[in-house]
C-alpha cells in the first residue's frame, strides 16, 4: 500500500489540511493515480536540477497517457475526461 | 439505467463531443453522479422561470452534500474533495 493511501487513515481534521495542498495546479487525481509511480522517485533531486526536472515532467505526461488507456479499458467516461483536462492543464501551463 | 450512462455506449468520436461540454463551469461529475435527479426534473421550464432556477440551484447544492455523504460512507478520499470543491466553485459563481 503506497503512502498517499496510508495517510487516507488519517483523522479527518488532518485530512482537511492534505485536502488544502491540491488545486488546479496540482489536482489529487495525479497524485492519488500515480500513488506508485511518484512514491518510487527521489523528488527533492529533481527540484534542484532543471535538466532532471523536465525528464520528469515529460514521464508524468506519459504516466498520464498509460492511466488514461487504463481508465479506457474500463470504460470510465469521467475519469478519461479528467485525466485529459489534467494533462492539458499542465501542458498549457508547463511546456 | 440512465441517460447519462446509455450514452456513454456511443462511439468514441461523439463522446469526444459530449466531453466538450463539461468544464469547470459544469464538471461532469455533476451529470454522472447526480444523472438520476438530473433526469428526473423538467430543466426548460427552470431555464426560463428564475424562482424555480434559484430552487433547483439550491436543490443542486443539498444534492452534492448527499453526495459528498456517500463518498465519505465509502471513505473517498479523492471523490470527497472533488465533490467540495466542486460545490464551493458553483456558490462563489452563483450565490
Amino acid at each position: 500500500m503506497t503512502q498517499w493511501f496510508q495517510l487516507q487513515q488519517l483523522e479527518s481534521k488532518y485530512l482537511e489540511q492534505v485536502g488544502q495542498l491540491y488545486d488546479d495546479n496540482f489536482p489529487m487525481e495525479i497524485r492519488q493515480y500515480l500513488s506508485q509511480w511518484i512514491e518510487s522517485h527521489d523528488w527533492e533531486l529533481a527540484a534542484t536540477n532543471v535538466s532532471l526536472a523536465t525528464v520528469r515532467f515529460h514521464n508524468l505526461l506519459a504516466q498520464l497517457d498509460d492511466q488514461y488507456s487504463r481508465f479506457a479499458l474500463e470504460s470510465n467516461f469521467l475519469m478519461q475526461h479528467n485525466i485529459r483536462k489534467i494533462k492539458r492543464n499542465l501542458q498549457r501551463e508547463h511546456v
